[in-house]
């Protein structure tokens, strides 16, 4: 059997004089790259770096935007209307793909980052306002939503490539929710287990959940994390022990 | 004799819940519009708000960046490296770019703003890279520039359209350079005064000048304010002056 | 019968080159101003001009943190838990008597805006918090809060001088809140109706109110609106109706 | 012979979810901590932690306003008058003391940072407007200065308690000047060398300098810096070498 599959991650965080995780070892990893665009992350200087060292590495590029809120880096839910939410996504990924253009690289698909994700993910009318903006905007962008959620729904019904992800180190609810950060399963700390749970999903098709027989997924990108040098270590491990498995890595078309 | 030419005004630069200027009213009066990117000022509602009422008063569409500083309005030099300065410009111009595909409109041109358009005016490499990223950027974007610079010549040299504009309302050195605000002669304050001396400058190609005679000026716009009822008033009486003498507006190509 | 009350307006929300109503002619309108901090409007320089009008107009000055969102205006609820909440209050008043200090002038008050205001008006943990840093900053500080709320109550057990203002144009309904935005009554447009219903709160000490008897609130300022030429001449029509009936102006102590 | 002088360092330069050095280890070194206020960095939630950090250290707080240039960290300078300069640092500086006032700590001194420390170590009038609004703040603030600078002489010629730093990595002109960073000399690399240097010149109040005999210097602390893991590991040996050498770490009055 072959097993291949995408692996994705946010990186480009920093801001200004101030870094975020180590982007070029995660660039080592990683198929596809989440770039931040100057809204809960990065200014132009950090975007353009960014993209070359894509480049350079010869790494898909998505679009992250997120809620324009440095402070709160994009975790927090700023309240705004669909159509709101429409245009914050269509100037930041605009502005990625000005400095892609400058740096001589494309901008393929786009990922919401954090609360903005979320709150799409679970609100028709803003999933809907992000997929319309995505789909206005040149290139011909895909969309990479979290598996199961209304944005997925949405950029599919409007036309877009939609891309599902799963979590690595996340665990889910039968529902095929992630399990809230404050509930017990929510993180899977032990790179063997995650491995062994990411496995059984590439053979089967099937996620496990917290107390329930596993449900069908669709994913074409695992979504790793390296946002401290824990995190970066444990997606190391992870994709080794993939690898050491026989399943390949290749950035989803 | 016919004389045809383009009238331009800085829009779009409200910010948030604060007005500036009338915008409604100078789109009325002018063939281009420099719409403000959020640099100097704007957010992704106030470049939508603007980009639609463009496309509604069929007005062409540039795109006006200017340093990160909403606080100085753009008028400050932030030191910037050249190579930050084209990244600055990639960025903002990207973000009105997407902007106006979600809004079914096209960015044109591209005008800076205030200091910094000021600074790559005598500065060549920061013309350079303005150019550059103008070049680098899609939509085979014109320069709007003021005649007679480093950023006109940088421009042309680049291989951009590169149109030149003079202003109703300012005073020219024999150098070509604006006089200073600082010193008499600087601004114009009367409509017919500012008329009689366009309608010369559009018979003879001469723009008389604080002190010597005359000197040879190309021009295919015209540049009016907007950003105060006075200025208002102005810019209508000005165009209104030019089209009794028998000049016809058009956007440049 | 003698009757005196103060009268207060949100001021000093100007941002940058931005204007925002009218501040001159407010402050020969009322006793106290609430003057932005740079949370959701202001910066240095428009601090330092209002708190120099003020001392001016000899007008006793308030302090009027917001929510950090400039581009919503404060008016959105920027999701913090209460120890934040109590911690942006303590930055922005702090920012404001360092500039008071410059200024020669003093700050005597406090006055949430907007979302924050709404938001502590109905969450007791947020309305404790913001207590607490208004009890913990120099100068004892004064908490002017909306008749009725949590705030207030909070204001009172953490044993400041808590003062309560009433809105000259805003309806009520039974439960001693405003009606909202969205509902009819919500707003009073008609300053001699509004007149009328002050005065008779200021004999009664009972409130008109929606679809039920008056009730009783209790009021030491009344708020009136500038942020706009209309509200400013709503304002002016206001104070001078009930200056007519013998009403006289005091700022609270 | 005794020896004793105060170490400072700049800290609490994080910013939202963005980390900046190792404040906790350079807090166990330092006896005087220069507080960022949210012009070049910071956020109320750094300045609160970064407070309560130095309270349960006791170490001695100084604020550290910057220009308001968070991209930049406050080292370009933003032209501004000198008025706009001082206003600027009396909004950081209260914003800090605010903080301190919730945290039940204090702010005992000022030292401007980066470009504007710089500036005003070179222009009189931005230096004296900076001076002026230290002595306008409340709390009887001391000022830290470069020696030798024009904010050292307008802090004395404005009644401040004014104290002098010199650097432990830094080389000296002749005049008593940094050697620019862009000149050989302008880092000393090696501990050994930089805590040999600054024994004689506690020993002798001469300053070895580029090219030249030693100068006068007066200084009542000294500077060290905690940005990376390389220089807090400097900072670390260059004062267990003060110590092995009998060098005593005691706060300025």
């Amino acid at each position: 059997m072959t097993r291949s599959i995408d692996l994705n991650s946010d990186l480009g965080e920093a801001y200004g004089p101030w870094a975020m995780g180590d982007d070029a070892a995660m660039l080592d990893l990683v198929t596809s790259a989440n770039i931040a665009c100057g809204g809960h992350a990065s200014d132009p200087e950090t975007m353009f770096r960014s993209l070359r060292l894509c480049a350079e590495k010869d790494v898909r590029i998505g679009a992250h935007p997120g809620f324009a809120d440095r402070e709160g880096f994009g975790r927090r839910v700023i309240p705004m209307s669909p159509g709101e939410t429409g245009r914050l996504v269509a100037a930041q990924v605009g502005a990625l793909q000005g400095m892609a253009a400058l740096a001589g690289t494309t901008v393929t698909y786009v990922k919401p980052h954090g609360a903005l994700n979320n709150h799409a993910s679970a609100n028709r009318p803003h999933a809907e306002a992000i997929a319309a903006a995505i789909r206005a905007l040149p290139g011909n962008l895909a969309l990479l939503a979290i598996s199961g959620t209304e944005l997925e729904k949405a950029g599919k019904a409007a036309g877009l490539t939609t891309l599902s992800e799963i979590f690595a180190d996340r665990g889910y609810t039968p529902e095929g929710q992630l399990v809230p950060r404050s509930q017990p399963g929510a993180m899977i700390h032990d790179p063997e287990e995650a491995t062994a749970r990411l496995l059984r999903f590439l053979d089967t098709g099937l996620m496990e959940v917290v107390g329930a027989d596993p449900i069908p997924l669709a994913a074409q990108s695992i979504c790793i994390h390296g946002d401290s040098p824990t995190a970066t270590a444990m997606a190391r491990d992870i994709r080794a022990r993939l690898a050491a498995a026989g399943v390949t890595f290749t950035p989803f078309t």
